[in-house]
């Protein structure tokens, strides 16, 4: 069925009243977006961004942050308020923005404020000198992101993108590229929220140094093991959400470095897993993501040649919240919508390439 | 006062709740469109499409064109019905679209569809043997671009997007880009709507003769004798279309390779006649416009990287019709909303930069 079906929609995208192929990255967009939902005439549904939200252990040391680690519940307080950025975009485009409170170091419950509590802890432990979480915590917080976007799609929503916020959370998703890879912790560390040359170098000798203290050179660790010693909250359950997401057959859009590192860690997973999902046959679950945009993050550019893809948009944003998946979703809208509304030659009259003259 | 409103503007941008530079192109943009509109609280208002038809004496010969003249009509009665695929990006984005006849060779007027009849001929000549149309009638297509501008800004338009449909319009565009930098032809001829290697070869061969035969490489040429020489209707009122926009310090948006090329004309008339325009001193008529989209089409990269200017959306379209003006217009939307909408970090109560911790 899946070749059929593939070639049903390259045909219906090659007869549209355009030359062969003019809608470049669109045209690919909506191949995959016809293949996730297996029809010929997909649908956006209640399109979705969830921003989870974690506090890190090493942000309290200040060797690998320009901001305090108290930025991250103030931020999440400012999402609920409705004033940062991906509360600008989400309106624009339509969107529902969910702010998960995965773990961050501030109580929420006394502030009566619109944040899904799904608190694993008060902020990881510094992985500098033990593990960040427990396998149990790293398994609690997957079970959690899977649950949460499961509700989201049982109220209808079939599109979705995760955002983050986490002082200190380049620092995991450098280390977690870096173990999956196997290319240097160097190649992946930038300046985070803002750091100035000489932090850079301390961020770097930093992550070498836990790099090195939890052994994440050895190829046999399982990817909740990895999780445990050096991610997140947050990242742990964007994890899980992304799992889910593409087991429900959703789309799904990746937006920067921290929300990258997380997908790795999912398809990881994913390969481990092989899951009896009613998706067509993907080749990895990296292969069902849309990447949303190449973050000016030093290191997300190396990741994603490093797997092969092209994000849509580049546009040198570095501000995670999912603010790069919210800025590409019209163009989620025009691959459908082209698929869905423009004529063809034939309904619109117009004379195909060469045929006459 | 225009420092001090950049200044006011730039302060405002590096206190909103995000890094310092982390919305990237956006707080460019933001600067930008706040110094056309000389406000901190630019808006958006009315925003449109324009596209400009026209049809080319060259495009009879089957020299350098993919598909049949009879297709400029055909496209234009697309347009007229919904079925094309800026139709579908306008009504997505909420944007108003206006089709312009400038010179197609069909009568519209027994149809009774929404065209705006600005005609200046059926067609132009081919400038293989004469030029393509009269000094006057280039004249005359300008005033006219200038007139149906003038008209959108009276109604309340500030904020416009030029897109163009002409079987054989590359060809054009590619002499004038060659004409006015002085490169050869051969550096921006591609294959417009669909060319194998052999007609790319004879296009390039076509546009050599055509180069040859007007003198394009003499530099004392006047640029309203280069649209008469080898131009289309569609490019000289596009022409005047942009002269117009920038005049009353609307929002531009440049589309893709034609549309380039109809901006460098009207970019080369801008440095001739120097404008008594309110615009607050922009050094060029290219510095005033927004580049919306990299076309696929070859030559685009190429006069984009002479211009020094980088574009907002890199899909590797290629279609014309104002599509990737349309595409990058929710970026517009984004750049402004976030100005106008997101908090400080005074308003937010969020620490700063290494201000603590």
């Amino acid at each position: 069925m899946k070749k059929d079906l593939q070639q049903q929609l390259q045909h219906i995208i090659d007869y549209k009243t355009k030359p062969l192929g003019a809608l470049g990255r669109l045209e690919e967009i909506a191949l995959q977006i016809g293949l996730i939902q297996q029809t010929t005439k997909p649908v956006v549904k209640q399109p979705h961004i969830v921003v989870f939200a974690g506090d890190h252990g090493i942000a309290k040391t200040g060797l690998v942050n320009a901001y305090p680690q108290e930025v991250t519940a103030q931020m999440v307080l400012n999402f609920a308020n409705g004033g940062a950025a991906i509360n600008v975009f989400c309106r624009q485009n339509q969107l529902t923005l969910k702010v998960v409170d995965a773990g961050v170091n501030y109580d929420f419950s006394s502030s009566p404020i619109n944040v899904i509590d799904a608190k694993i802890g008060y902020g990881t432990k510094n992985y500098l000198t033990e593990s960040a979480m427990t396998i149990a915590e790293a398994g609690q917080a997957i079970e959690k992101g899977r649950s949460i976007v499961r509700q989201l799609a049982a109220d209808g929503c079939n599109c979705i993108g995760f955002g983050e916020m986490g002082i200190g959370n380049t620092s995991s998703a450098t280390l977690i590229m870096s173990a999956i890879t196997g290319l240097p912790v160097v190649e992946f560390t930038g300046r985070g929220a803002g750091l100035n040359d000489d932090q850079l170098q301390q961020k770097i000798n930093t992550l070498q140094q836990v790099y090195d203290k939890h052994a994440l050179g050895s190829l046999d660790q399982q990817p909740i093991d990895l999780l445990a010693r050096v991610g997140g909250f947050e990242i742990a359950m964007m994890t899980g959400a992304y799992l889910e997401a593409v087991h429900m057959n959703m789309i799904v859009l990746v937006d920067g470095f921290i929300a990258t590192a997380a997908m790795l860690i999912a398809n990881e997973i994913y390969r481990g897993i092989k899951p009896p999902s009613p998706a067509p046959g993907w080749s990895s679950l990296i292969a069902h993501c849309i990447f949303a945009h190449t973050s000016h993050e030093a290191g997300h550019e190396k990741i994603l040649r490093h797997l092969g893809v092209t994000p849509l948009l580049h546009l040198s944003m570095r501000l995670g919240e999912g603010t790069g998946a919210a800025l590409a979703m019209p163009m989620i809208h025009a691959a459908v919508n082209f698929l869905n509304e423009m004529a063809s030659f034939e309904s619109a009259g117009v004379s195909t390439q060469q045929a006459e003259g």
